[in-house]
């Protein structure tokens, strides 16, 4: 058992800390000494794009059993026994990683532990339960698909990637989730979930040795401390995910049009990052960005225009997204290629690089007051980083962007080959055009 | 200019104090000593129930048309001005009262009051102004309108109030903001933006003296310190909404059904506000709740399952939402109306109370640890109610909360005539012997 000090923090609070338990468990802790409660998460290092075809779904469809019941308790006991002291308990599945979290007051983070312990560890995944939840899930993919900007994103992401694990819905499809198997998940489960692949992250009012105990006892008892060091990564699709250009257009009676504009992005590692979290603020960050300025406030063409970055571990997405009548959809595409141009070939104003770089900084602050924000930052470096940049070294490599890597990074990022995804009532509308 | 102590905290955090500045402008502000940053609340006391017919849509297009432009700043300047020290600035509008926010490091406080200050007081609204605002309210009507889980419950608010301010949609329809013109918007700012109805509220790292002084300054340089301390209430459809109950069914090829059962509520001042709110809690305020359970854990049913409560000056509403496939509606409406039924009859069990209770705790205690809820609270608090009550006074009435009240109150409520509301599939099915 070793403990580091990743960051020493300043009077006690932002003091980071990490324990690796026998078997590769990590225990990664933030204090904040000021707050009253404790977030903590249990970070999984496997995602939908782990999935091989005859597991597709797989992923999320664990996450929601993963509530259902364990060896010792039953669904309404793993709820009842978080909600009951007031906090909250719930996951999420991403691309790369699952989660599962809760938020307590910091006195009854013993209980916190104990149930996202025995979730992560010790559920049974029964075949009553796989067909029970199979009804939810299929109800969760009715839901997404009657929102027509949720839709927008996974069409994008699949015309982008193509037919690859990192292309497909993260909820797998009706056909999919109606071929998962009771046996096929439980494998999945056993497979995956080992503690070499799993992060305790815990921000709030706490003491990094009591957290450990607590992990430790709580994984000791369900017989998960320990096991085997070296597991194989599980990720199938990269290095070097490919991509695609081209347009997807689905044809529907919705009374705004929702479009995606965009290429591939960085990797999360990329060093250019920081640039590219720049430029994007500049673009399509914020209510002073250029595309709001044009799209929103001088044309009132739209509601919502932003665009936005994602990073994976070997690939990342660059998107423009705006909702918009049908009728306008020209004008506004138009707006964006004429955007997008002008920023390659006359580059931002000092101003606009300022207020990019300002914008990032009051994000990245603002962003980290509560426990759940802290939690997720620390518990996601450790699982998906190489090293945890601290605040400040975050807040100083942007201040440390320069005008021509910004430069560089606009005319790499904006020249790649686009791809566009469209959803509106336009049949055959044909929208190569917006893309050459 | 008076002030007073309304909660004295603790070790100088929680400190609440209030300043009536001259005209009746009031102050009110909370420390939190530990945070970097500061939440600052313009709220003004009009909301889209206080439209006359004509001005339908007017208090939202209003919101909008603030971040437009003012003598001294234009739209990018007013956005620039927050962004790029890292700030957001939004604003938003409700039924009685309508809220401009900013959230900036405590450093910048004097930014933010000056911003939010100059667009409450001094804003042009300027024919073009209007004109271009106009496409995007109706970019943010379509995109709500192809949104069915927001459809639902404006149609529920519809069916319970009928034609009436409070059960017209805040937004507005195509048709009122198509009609609204410049005049009438300026006029209905001049009318209803006075101090006297403004409350200013902020929550963070601040000293009470130095908002005082800042906001009076701002104020001030507008010519908006002082003014008539009278005006008279705008409210037009209080006390006593009336209410009705019946079936509304919106015919839609959505993939889930979206449905919303309920009655009349609670008003904010009702003495029995508590009790409701434990019985909701016990209902269908989370994971551990009897519809959760019956219809999602038990059965599969839906993915989303809740019930609600809201409150107004003189009316409430009780709601139960559900989103399932359209072919079990029917069996998610018996279990609904099923459970309400067993709740009358048999009550809730000890159990259930004490969950109930914890979850309001939880989420008073948990909810309140950033100062964008701080800001909230205190701000909404003073606008709509004569006292504010301390975190620790709201929590021992939560706890004071005997089984006797909530059999009365489940008794009152959930026997009180239905309201139906569904969007789904459903030609001309008929809804009726769901309410009965």
């Amino acid at each position: 058992m070793k403990t580091v000090t990743l960051h020493p923090g300043k009077d006690g609070a932002g003091v980071v800390r990490r324990t690796v338990l026998p078997g590769g468990l990590r225990v990664v802790t933030e204090t904040m000494p000021t707050v009253r409660s404790v977030a903590v998460g249990m970070w999984v290092g496997i995602g939908s794009r782990d999935e091989a075809p005859e597991h597709m779904g797989a992923t999320h469809f664990l996450e929601h059993l993963l509530f259902k019941g364990t060896a010792t308790r039953d669904a309404m006991e793993i709820s009842a026994s978080i909600e009951g002291i007031g906090g909250e308990i719930n996951a999420f599945t991403a691309k790369e990683y699952t989660c599962y979290y809760a938020r307590v007051l910091d006195e009854d983070l013993p209980v916190a532990v104990d149930v996202l312990a025995d979730v992560v560890t010790s559920s049974l995944i029964t075949a009553d339960d796989v067909d029970s939840e199979r009804g939810v899930i299929l109800e969760e993919i009715a839901m997404h698909d009657d929102d027509p900007s949720d839709v927008v994103h996974e069409q994008f992401a699949a015309a982008l990637y193509g037919d690859s694990p990192i292309g497909r819905p993260i909820l797998g499809t009706v056909e999919s989730i109606n071929a998962l198997g009771r046996d096929r998940i439980a494998e999945y489960y056993q497979r995956y979930y080992q503690p070499r692949r799993t992060v305790v992250s815990v921000a709030g009012n706490i003491n990094h040795e009591q957290v450990v105990e607590l992990v430790a006892r709580a994984y000791e008892r369900a017989g998960a401390l320990g096991g085997p060091l070296e597991c194989d990564p599980p990720r199938t699709s990269g290095p070097g995910a490919e991509t695609h250009s081209g347009v997807s257009v689905l044809d529907r009676p919705t009374e705004q049009a929702n479009l995606v504009l965009g290429t591939t992005g960085m990797s999360r590692t990329d060093e250019r990052r920081f640039a590219l979290g720049v430029l994007n603020s500049a673009l399509g960050g914020g209510m002073s960005s250029r595309l709001f300025q044009e799209i929103r406030e001088k044309r009132g063409l739209a509601y919502s225009a932003y665009s936005y970055t994602s990073a994976y571990a070997d690939t990342g997405q660059f998107g423009i997204y705006v909702g918009c009548l049908p009728s306008k959809i020209d004008e506004v595409l138009k707006i964006c290629r004429d955007e997008v141009s002008r920023v390659v070939e006359e580059g931002l104003t000092e101003e606009e690089i300022l207020r990019g770089k300002g914008q990032m900084r009051g994000g990245l602050v603002l962003g980290l007051e509560d426990t759940g924000s802290r939690m997720s930052r620390i518990g996601k470096n450790e699982l998906v980083y190489d090293e945890l940049l601290s605040v400040d070294e975050v807040l100083a490599r942007i201040e440390a962007v320069t005008p021509d890597e910004l430069a560089a990074v606009a005319a790499d990022v904006l020249n790649r080959p686009r791809t566009l995804a469209v959803i509106g009532p336009y049949g055959d509308k044909d929208f190569t055009t917006a893309i050459s």
